[in-house]
């Protein structure tokens, strides 16, 4: 069981980003129902990882959980199927103007994209510019990249470099977010090798 | 927010049910922790789906979770990604000597697993016989047959079905429930078509 975060100053960082990440979270449910719905693909949102301790049953009416605690998650939040192809993903959200803080995304969960991709999976991370509401999809090799790169050198990735590495989803209607479109367009280049 | 169970009776159902799946569940853990370990596949447990509603802060040690309720699962248990394929299943346990009750298995979650079939996943249940220890791998659409079969007649799988339309996986040490040992073969069925 781990609780955390450690500091109150990461804590509160915490509590900010996932407030931030609500909207953004909800579009891509929103999106991911409509592909659901309409059979394309079944991508689903895992539920919020928590460590429960303590459970009440205080009617017939069911269990209620009265002492639980979050755990880091070990994988990423989205993962499901495309076509017969595994699609795994992580949705952050950021309100900076020109750059994406690459502490946040856990290091470990970078590395379980880039298993994903080893194992022959769809892996990415999807970035919600809000200050100018652009969506980035970036392919986990190329996050990998600007991870190490952070090790010894700038600690983000610049909306420019987003825009030159990345893939732009413009937001629609209906699908609201669609990302597949963008992985349709990264499977046929991978076919075409 | 779903509270279940309505019934008291089905909630002490559940109750023992989830207490006999736990040594299985374990058994699973395990074994995916072995693949992981030895980059064999990438498959994770999903975790339990909770509708958290009350949280306190009481230290800068991190977030209690005060109240919260279970919620229905909306797929499987277990999924990810083996050699590029996308796995998907449930696996549950029995204490009954000759057949496995359907309704252990929600019929939503016998749903996604023929919905994950057609989107060209490999779907399954994992059914454990304590009484045997015998664990067999059913394929989503025999799952569904037998389902169909319930509304009208029989409403279980005897073990004998399972015994000529599932596959029988052997416990060894490591890894403990070899299930990808089942899925390969299916596979190179596929294959051979």
């Amino acid at each position: 069981m781990i609780k955390y975060p450690n500091k109150k100053t990461s804590f509160q960082k915490e509590v900010s980003y996932a407030n931030r990440g609500m909207k953004f979270e909800e579009m891509i449910n929103e999106t991911n129902r409509y592909y659901l719905a309409h059979d394309i693909a079944m991508i689903h949102k895992k539920p919020i990882p928590v460590q429960i301790v303590k459970v009440d049953y205080p009617s017939r009416q069911g269990a209620v959980i009265k002492e639980a605690y979050y755990k880091i998650p070990s994988t990423t939040d989205y993962n499901g199927l495309f076509k017969g192809h595994h699609i795994d993903f992580e949705a952050k959200e950021t309100n900076h103007k020109t750059s994406f803080p690459i502490k946040n995304i856990h290091p470990h969960q970078i590395d379980h994209l880039v298993n994903i991709e080893k194992h022959g999976g769809i892996a990415f991370v999807l970035i919600h510019f809000r200050v100018h509401d652009e969506i980035y999809l970036l392919e986990a090799s190329k996050l990998k990249q600007y991870e190490d790169r952070s090790f010894k050198g700038r600690k983000s990735i610049h909306i420019d470099e987003l825009r030159q590495d990345g893939y732009l989803i413009k937001e629609s209607i209906a699908p609201r977010v669609d990302y597949l479109k963008i992985v349709k367009q990264l499977l046929e280049k991978q076919f075409a090798k």
